[in-house]
Parts: C-alpha cells; sequence; structure tokens
C-alpha cells in the first residue's frame, strides 16, 4: 500500500541484505525541517542501544531530522560492539544526508537479537537508501516487517487539510527473540514539541501499551511520533486523530499476532479508575486461558471473571457483567443463552468482550488476539 | 499410591459423583485433636465462598479438626446459594463427625466454575466419606484432582519421628474455569499455631507461588498446614522438612502442568534480593516463548535474557550469565556452544535454567513446564 507521506517529510525503504528473504529490510525517514518528536520505548531493563541513544537524545530535546531503522537484526545483547554499530549506521545516514550533527538522525532495530549487525551490509545500501528517498511510504512499511504477515499503515487527514500517517510492524516474537514493536507516526501539523511531548505518553498507555500478544515485553520496542509542523490545525482535532491513528494501528498489531485467526477487543466500563479499566482489559486480553478458549470458539465466561479477579481491579462482584459478542453471559450468576449460536458468533473474525465492573465511572480498552496451536509451532521450531 | 498419615490424623476420599467420570470426587480430613493449622489462599478479589470461609475462620485463630473437600465442582461464581451451599456441606460433615462447631470443618472446592454445588449429592456421600477414615491417604489424593494427570504426595520423616506428609491438585486450568492449586500439608509435629502461621508465608512464597504453568491465578488457591501436636521436634527441622515437602509439591504441580512434557526449573543466582530473584526465575518461567522454546528443544537464551531484563530486577548486562541443563550460553554476550548437542539435552525431561544476575547474593527458583500445541487443545476443545 503506496500512502503519501505528510507534508516536510521523504521516506524510503531497501533491501540492505540483513533478511535471509532477501525482502526490504532498511528503511528511512527524513525531513528537510527539524522535526518535534516524542518517544516511548521499553521499560526492559534489557535495552538495545537504539533504544537507549534515542532515550538519551530525547532528554537534551533537541529536535531531529529523521530515523534510520532495520530489520532482519536487533542488535541487541551485542555488547560494546552493538552501540558503535547502532553509532556507524547513524553516522553513515547523516554523511549522505549531509546532517551537521549525527545526532540528529534516530535509529531503531528490530530482529534477532544477539547476532552482531552486518554494518557493512548496511553501509553499502545507505546511498541506495537517500537516493529511494520519495513521497510513497509503501517500501518503508515493508521494510520495517520481520514476522508480520502484512504491512501496518494508518492514516488520518484532519478538517485543515493536516495529515497524520501512521506506520508500525508488530508483534509476534520469534526465535531468538523479535525484539518487537515499532511505531512510527508522521505528521505535518504545527504542534509544538512540548505539546507533543505532553500528548504522547497518555496516548501511548492508552493505545500500543493495550495490545497484548504474548505478554513478552522487548528490548527494542518504541513509538516516535514526529511533526514536521507545516499546517496550522486545532490542537484538540489533532490530539483525537493522533489516538485515532494509534489505535487503529494497535489493533492492526494485535490481529497480526502470530498464529493469530482473531482480533480480540476487550473493553472494560465500570472501573473505579482508568488504570483499573485497563489493567482488567489487558488482564482478560492476556490470558492464556481466555486466548485459547477464544480460539476454540467456547463461550467461557468463568476464564473471564477469573482473569478480571486477579487483576486487581476492584468490581462489584454481585453486579459484574460479562457480555461476549454483545450477549449478555454473566450479571453475579451466569446467564441463560445459546451455548451453541454463541460458539459459531465467537467464529468470527473479530471477537468482542465486554466486561462491566459496576463500581464506577470509567473505562479502558485492550486488544490481544487468540493462542493457536500454530503459535506454539511458530516459536518452538525455528533452530533445530 | 497409599501413604500413611501423620499420627492425629484419619482420612478419606470417596466417590460423590460430582464428577461425570465417576472417579473419587470428595475427601476428608479429619483429627480426634484440635489442629493447629496455617493458610494461604489466593489473591484473587473473585473468591469462591470456601476461601471467604476458611480466611474468616483464620482470623479467628481458633483450632480447627478437619477439611472438607471436593473436586468437580469449584462452587465459585454461584452468587449467595454458593456461600450457604458451602456452609451446608461443612455442617453435613461436622453433624457426621458430631463436632461441637460446623466451624471446626474447614472447606474446599476445585473444579468448574459457576455451575451449582450438587449439595443433596455431596450429603448422600458424607455417611460413606465418614465410615470411610483411616491411616492410607491414597484415595483421598485422588479425590481431590480434575485435570491432573497423576496423584501428587509427598512425605518426609524426621530424626524423631515426626512426620510431614503433603497432599496436593495442580496446575492446568480448563472449561470454564478449573480453580486451580489446592495444598494439604500434615503433620504430628509438635509446633505451635504461632509458630506455624509465622512459618507459613514463607514457606508458599519460595515453594507453591513460584509455580507458573499459564500464569492465570484461581479462584479456589489454597495451601493449608495442619498439626496434630503429638511429637517433639526440633523447630528448625520441621521447618526445614516442611519447605522440602512443600518444594517437591510445587515441582510435582509443575510437571503435571496441561500438556507439559518438561519440569523446568528456573534457578537465579546474584540478585539484589530474594524477591528480585524470585521474580526474575518466575518471569522466565512463565514467558510463553521461554516454554515454547524449551518444546521445541531450542537453546534459545534471547528469550531468557529478555524475560530477566522485564521481570523488574536489577542485573549487570555486561556479566549476566545464562546456561542450558548446566552449559553456559551467554555470558555479555553469546558463548560458543554446540547447538544441536544442547538441543538434544533440551529433550530431557527435566530442562534447568540457570540465570547468574551478577548484582548480588540473593538467589530464588520457580517451577514451569513447556507449552505445547496440546495445551491450546487442551483448553480450546472443551464445551463446543
Amino acid at each position: 500500500m503506496a500512502v503519501r507521506v505528510p507534508l516536510g517529510f521523504e521516506i524510503a525503504g531497501v533491501t540492505a541484505g540483513l533478511k535471509a528473504s532477501g525482502k526490504p529490510d532498511l528503511g528511512l525517514i527524513y525531513s528537510p525541517y527539524p522535526l518535534a518528536w516524542a518517544l516511548a520505548s521499553t521499560d526492559s531493563l534489557v535495552k538495545a542501544p537504539c533504544v537507549s541513544r534515542n532515550r538519551a537524545r530525547y532528554t537534551s530535546r533537541a529536535a531531529v531530522r529523521g530515523l534510520v531503522v532495520n530489520s532482519g537484526n536487533a542488535n541487541c545483547a551485542t555488547g560494546d560492539r552493538g552501540i558503535w554499530d547502532n553509532e556507524d549506521v547513524a553516522g553513515a545516514v547523516a554523511a549522505a544526508l549531509a546532517l551537521a550533527r549525527v545526532q540528529d538522525m534516530l535509529t531503531a532495530s528490530t530482529g534477532v537479537i544477539g547476532e552482531p549487525l552486518p554494518v557493512d551490509k548496511v553501509r553499502a545500501a545507505v546511498p541506495e537508501l537517500t537516493a529511494a528517498l520519495g513521497e510513497d511510504s509503501g517500501a518503508f512499511a515493508e521494510a520495517i516487517l520481520t514476522t508480520d504477515t502484512t504491512a501496518k499503515q494508518v492514516a488520518a487527514t484532519l478538517d485543515k487539510g493536516g495529515r497524520v500517517l501512521g506506520i508500525a510492524k508488530g508483534s509476534g516474537m520469534i526465535h531468538p527473540n523479535m525484539a518487537t514493536m515499532l511505531a512510527f507516526i508522521l505528521t505535518d501539523v504545527d504542534i509544538s514539541q512540548d505539546d507533543l511531548r505532553a500528548l504522547w505518553p497518555g496516548v501511548v498507555q492508552r493505545t500500543f501499551n493495550q495490545v497484548t500478544v504474548d505478554g513478552d515485553t522487548s528490548t527494542n520496542d518504541m513509538a516516535i511520533v514526529l511533526s514536521s509542523r507545516q499546517l496550522a490545525a486545532d490542537k484538540e482535532t489533532f490530539a483525537h486523530s493522533l489516538e485515532e491513528v494509534a489505535a487503529r494501528l494497535a489493533r492492526k498489531i494485535a490481529r497480526d499476532g502470530e498464529g493469530a485467526n482473531h482480533l480480540v477487543t476487550v473493553r472494560v466500563s465500570g472501573a473505579r479508575t482508568g488504570d483499573e479499566a485497563r489493567a482488567a482489559a489487558r488482564t482478560v486480553a492476556g490470558s492464556a486461558l481466555v486466548k485459547a478458549a477464544v480460539h476454540g470458539a467456547d463461550p467461557n465466561w468463568g476464564r473471564i471473571l477469573a482473569a478480571v479477579g486477579r487483576s486487581g481491579a476492584v468490581s462489584d462482584l454481585a453486579n459484574i457483567r460479562i457480555a461476549l459478542q454483545g450477549e449478555l453471559v454473566y450479571q453475579g450468576t451466569v446467564q441463560a443463552f445459546d451455548r451453541q449460536a454463541l460458539s459459531t458468533r465467537l467464529r468470527e473474525e473479530e471477537v468482542l468482550i465486554e466486561v462491566d465492573m459496576a463500581a464506577g465511572e470509567n473505562v479502558g480498552e485492550a486488544w490481544g488476539c487468540d493462542l493457536s496451536p500454530e503459535y506454539v509451532h511458530i516459536n518452538a521450531d525455528y533452530t533445530t
């Protein structure tokens, strides 16, 4: 899918030869303008050099000019060498673009952990990469994928013509560890860096952090928003569009979980706080038992109730309500429902689990997928 | 396996007809003496009536005389009716044993959530149950099982003849939710209730709470230790035996996880605190990716490293060491090892993962199992 990037951006994706498959594996986002930006990244104590480098740059509060990303190799757990290799890639791209400072080029990597990054291949591909810069995001969206089955792009246009384009790769993990979620959102809306940084943590918390595929947090996870500040827009309108794009990307990531056949949306209402609503939704979406039940089209409300119980979110147990595909199955006690008919509806591609905690006014959503035997096969049988 | 119970106990197991299979499903532990006891139970906010009732009794600090347990039905999420049904079972047994107080009989249930307990069947079986009381624990150990493939008993004898007998059921969960781990430890060692209650939380924390099969905490989990106080023993010797029995039971539960082919022991050393060591061990043992790798005999140290990183436990990344089946595979960077030979060794029934955090002096263990396609099949295909 070729999507035009927002104003003030150029984008490219090429093949550097990092992936055995020969598919595109090197991507570049560039702007002739200083970009306002905001970053969210993994909380793991094991962080790839690209994550640590971007975080250090982030604290400087300086604008950047772009981002280079490779797939096929996470450049993580590669010792001191990994730090220099990462810097080397940024330097090669910054030089090719004649940037004044190498720090103006952010980096991201995703793929196998623990193998040295083939820097020579990357350097050799940089001329082709910068030459390929243009308006279409399609090749970039391909170049950041690992085990994803489809590229993931979402675009929105605001009233006054400003645009928001999100590009992501998701979420299943595979040997020796896919280092996993990358999300990049580009906008030409004129928003200050301070405003962007104030917005971003909440957006990420309600969207990308509510995706669960297998509960394994990665070493390379990053979500970055970049603004070229070309077009005026109402701040609230922009905030709404940004969150909408992020949420739609998050759902695409969940749907494309390894071995997944269903997108599972868990919608919690009636919680005491937003945090509790989101925690309950995540716990339900992340439960191996709930995920296996969805795979088997089993209207298994007991597992949902048990997951809510262990989430730590307070609920009014006598009045808690659980609905599957819109059908009420539990309200204090089990409700009468046609098990066979509901099972048939659970075979639909999208499965909706609704939980009313009956304890307050707050809502939260999480997105996941079913747990299939294919997930185990994909993750068990890689190297041997 | 028929094991003689410690002095001052009688035990029985019979078939009340709660299980469709017709296997034993009603068990009783009884003592003519007041029993010192300690309880650990699920932290889930959704608790079965038996859990709430035992916890209330626990706060009274009074001694008890025994415990009645049924399998085949968790009597959970059954509304107010479940509370009275649970009380009814305790009352029927207390009456048959001519106990002065119904509160002297603890209760436990495990099995399907959300279906009313067939109290009439239980009441009808009580005369047979009390008549069956005797010294052999075998029928009781059978009567508490749900999806377990084997009964789980561990016994230890102290120097001076005191005994510790542990009986448990584990750990996989199945539709609409098996409410899951029950562990009962009986001893004739003379230990005061205060001492027992001081010991028990730490023992449970280091043993039963370090078992992970699918990460789903149950609504009915309980671990109870009961002492008839018949034989003098050194307190430290007893504490050691108690923990040893609990740890061996915990490993049996992990080994018998649904669809499991391997017992996985994760041993963390060099942690800053015991809590961090145990948290890191649990996170590794609970990782779906690590579990799938073990199933595939894949020496996938990257997933172990990523799990340690997200556990929150601090490690010295440059010096962290990971060994599989005793073979060092990672120390700051990947080590040279024979992948094929190590994969062959990972096909052994017991898999040992060792992580040296290189950050302190503390150790912790956790036990889990592999993630197999059978787990998904068992948990996906129950009702439809």
